[in-house]
Order: structure tokens, then C-alpha cells, then sequence
């Protein structure tokens, strides 16, 4: 192979690093790919580093240590996110979102892979000092969202499910209370998808009441596992009370304009 | 802001494209990001795409025309799907992952963002030219595949559902034949998910007897949108005849190892 230049390596670099979030790389790695030495590749990393830096395009970090390397993550800065979770509340108070119920259309945008993929980015930043295992939803709506923020911190995703599947083995099945309604649902989970101890870090779009949350916390207290954060990605202002505690929510849906019809809807004080 | 030099551009500039996949850019956009001249951008975008292209990490194209610009599209070479292919058929030959029915462990894998994204990337690339509006698939298993493809492409990701919920509006609803024993099922799609006339892809993680994507297809059909392809990750060998026809799959489970219980499972041959 030729020599390669610099010019022609930070494209791929910068594209191998963010293909891979969160995950340590040797510079012997790179070292390896572009037949440079260490310190070419550091400088090269430096100037990665740099630009990303300068256009609010995340981070990348040198980790020391024998496992040492270096790792990309997005960590959007405050006025990013600000400005994010601002263009998705403007979408979701277009005109004719209101559904029967006092619930809020948001299928279309949720399942968009760019907004799932700036949501995951939002709500990884959160949790990476969390060290959590896995990422844990409930099908259907929120897994777009579960699985960035689980790319994003670089651990698998898991989804409970309504009812066991053949296809998935033997379950673990609980019972929780779904909607406002005090309606009785059941939700499970493959036995070989968690072990014992894992952290689990819980992600859904939506949370009105709490309930599903509320039994996504239980299915892991049946799994030994430690709930390191509980996050959606929009919380409705009322019931004030929901049933889990401590839920980081990036959207707030205060009601609908009862002429309009349109939703109230806005960042979170977090994010604010 | 200061002269920003090459050497720091090419970082962000990677990043920003690789970030919105298929989505075309303007070199406008990227002059006045960077505060350089169209011809430097253009060289710029020139190593980048020289660089991609070096490793098999991608394809960064020129649009000519009034809508034109630049576009990254991963586009990865048969080689490299061949390797990806291999990687994980090889962990879905693991032990333990023969359900009773004839079924295969995937679970993990498919939730696996990165694996999601690969597959993505592999399925995207066969259906640039068709252009498709959106990607529909069919809760649960295939949403990360079905995402990451949708996401590939810049398009939208439907989910069709097995019942339709109320915070998704008026639905329309079919019932189709599921799994090989003939049960009926019902599958529901919001109505205002899809308009007449688009172009539809459907994606789906895994096909026996092909009834669930017969269901998509005919559900495509009361919306009155054609549909440009149809595409598993994992198709079984038998039955050798399947309800939809020309469906592509990825990987082929040919069954499983009567002693070891393992899958003897390959890439499809459009891709050894």
C-alpha cells in the first residue's frame, strides 16, 4: 500500500470512531490500518478530536489505562440539546396531533432515525458514568429511541414484551398496571436476556401514569438487576404523581389548546 | 471565528455527513460552516470520499443538477458484506439457540445496534434506486433492521402493529395467516401513517412461511402503495415455498444439527 497521508486518513478515522460509540480503540489499531506510527495517529486523533469539538459534534476522549485507547461519544452540549428537543416540539405541535384520550400522535416522529438517533445522543450523555449493561424498553413506540440510546453507550437493547414469544424461549412474565385506567396487563422477558447483576438503564417515549415503567422496574427486581436510570422521552405535566419515582423526561406535554386542538409541549427544566 | 484549516475540517465534515445518510448537502451549507470557498470544500469532500472509499467504509457521492450537493451512502463492498454476513451467522451457529418449534435465538443479536446498522447498511444499499418512501415493517423483532434501513435510506420507518392502539388514531386493519400452523392474526396500521401512491420497502427480521409479509404486502395494497422489495435478515430454508414471493434475504437457516442442536445457518447465495 502507498503511504497514506494524513489528509487521507482523518475521513476514515473520524468515520470508524463514530461507527463504533463509545467503544475504546487501540492506536495500535490504527496504527495497523494507516501503517503510521503512534504519534502520527495521536496527532491525527487530536485533530479528529478538535473538530468535532469546534462544531458541537461531540467528543472524541483518550482513555488511559492498560485498556486504554480512544473512544467517540456524541455529548451534545446544552445549547444542541436546547436546540433539538426545541425543533421536536415544534413538530409535535403541528395541528392534528391530538388523539381521542388526551394522547399525543407521535409514531412519525419517533420512529424517524434521525430524532431517534439525536434522542439516544441526548439521553446516553446522561448515563455514561451509570456504566449501565443493557438498555431496557417495552414494545413498540420506544424502541427507535432505546435502541440509539443503547448504540450510543455500546450495550445491547432489550425488549419486554406483551406476551412471550416461541421464538424467544422460556419468560419471565409479570403483571402491571397499564394507562390511567387501573387496567391489568402483563408484560415478559426472555429468561436468557439478563443476568444476575447487571445494571439495566430503562428507556420509553412515553409515561403518562407510570404504570409500564413502573413494570419494567419490578421485571428487573425479578431479574436481579439494579435500575441504574429510568428516561422517556416525553412525560405528560399531569397526573403529577406517577408511579416511579426520579423519571428523566427530555419532553413535557402540558396539555392541548382546547381550540386548536394543538399540544403544549416543551423541553424539560433540565434541558432548559 | 479564525481561519479554519483543512486538517480541522475534515473531521466535522465526515461526521456531518455520515450523520445524515443519503441526504443530499449543498456545498453552500459547508462553505459558510467552514468559512471557505466552494472549490476548497469541493477538494475537501474529494479526500473524504477518497479516504471512505479507501478503507470500505463508504461512499461520499456528488449530485449534479438544481437539487444537487453531496451524499454519503454506506454502500458496502461484497467483501465486506460477506465478512459482516459471515460474523454473524457464525455467533447465530452458537449452542443454545434452538427454540422448541424450530425456532432460532435471535433476539440479542437483531437488538444489537451495531449489528442493526450492518444489516441496515447491507439492505439500504440494494434499494437506492427503487426509492423508496418508507420502510415498513411489523412489530417487534425487525424494528432495529427495519430502522437502521430507513435510516440508510433517509426515509421514514412504519411500524405496523398487532392491534391498534388508541394513541395512534383510526386504523385500518387486515388479518393475515401467521406462523406455519395457519392461525389467523390481525395486523393494524394508522391511517394517516401512509399516503396513496408511495413506494413502500418492507423489512422484517425473519421469514418461515412468509404469512406475516404476505400481510404486509396486502395491507400495502388498502393503502394503495406499491411495494419496491421485500427483505428479511434470516429466511429458512423449508418450506421451500413461501407465501410472498422474491423476497431477499440476507442469511439462510438451512435447519439445525440433530446432535449438537446448533443452526447450520449462511449468507444467501446473491451474497457469497
Amino acid at each position: 500500500m502507498d503511504k497514506i497521508k494524513r489528509n487521507e486518513r482523518l475521513g476514515a478515522l473520524t468515520r470508524i470512531l463514530m461507527d463504533t460509540p463509545n467503544r475504546i480503540h487501540t492506536l495500535s489499531e490504527f496504527c495497523e490500518l494507516f501503517g503510521a506510527a503512534k504519534s502520527t495517529i495521536s496527532e491525527d486523533i487530536d485533530l479528529v478530536s478538535a473538530s468535532l469539538a469546534r462544531f458541537d459534534l461531540g467528543c472524541v476522549e483518550t482513555v488511559a489505562g492498560a485498556a486504554g485507547g480512544v473512544r467517540y461519544r456524541a455529548m451534545p452540549s446544552p445549547a444542541r440539546v436546547r436546540r433539538t428537543l426545541d425543533a421536536v416540539a415544534r413538530r409535535l405541535t403541528e395541528p392534528g396531533r391530538m388523539l381521542p384520550g388526551g394522547f399525543l400522535y407521535t409514531s412519525d416522529i419517533t420512529a424517524e432515525g434521525g430524532v431517534a438517533q439525536q434522542m439516544g445522543e441526548i439521553l446516553a450523555a446522561q448515563y455514561y458514568d451509570s456504566k449501565p449493561h443493557f438498555v431496557l424498553t417495552m414494545e413498540t413506540k420506544g424502541i427507535p429511541i432505546a435502541l440509539m440510546t443503547a448504540r450510543m453507550l455500546d450495550v445491547p437493547l432489550v425488549i419486554a414484551r406483551r406476551d412471550s414469544r416461541a421464538y424467544e424461549g422460556s419468560a419471565v412474565k409479570i403483571n402491571y398496571i397499564a394507562g390511567g385506567n387501573d387496567r391489568i396487563e402483563t408484560m415478559a422477558l426472555t429468561r436468557r436476556a439478563v443476568s444476575p447483576g447487571q445494571r439495566a438503564l430503562i428507556v420509553d417515549d412515553f409515561m403518562k401514569g407510570g404504570g409500564t415503567l413502573q413494570g419494567m422496574v419490578d421485571l428487573m427486581r425479578e431479574f436481579l438487576a439494579e435500575v441504574v436510570g429510568v428516561c422517556v422521552m416525553i412525560a405528560t405535566a399531569k397526573p403529577e404523581a406517577k408511579r416511579v419515582d426520579n423519571v428523566r423526561s427530555l419532553l413535557i406535554l402540558e396539555g392541548f389548546d382546547p381550540v386548536t386542538g394543538c399540544a403544549n409541549i416543551h423541553p424539560a427544566e433540565e434541558f432548559r
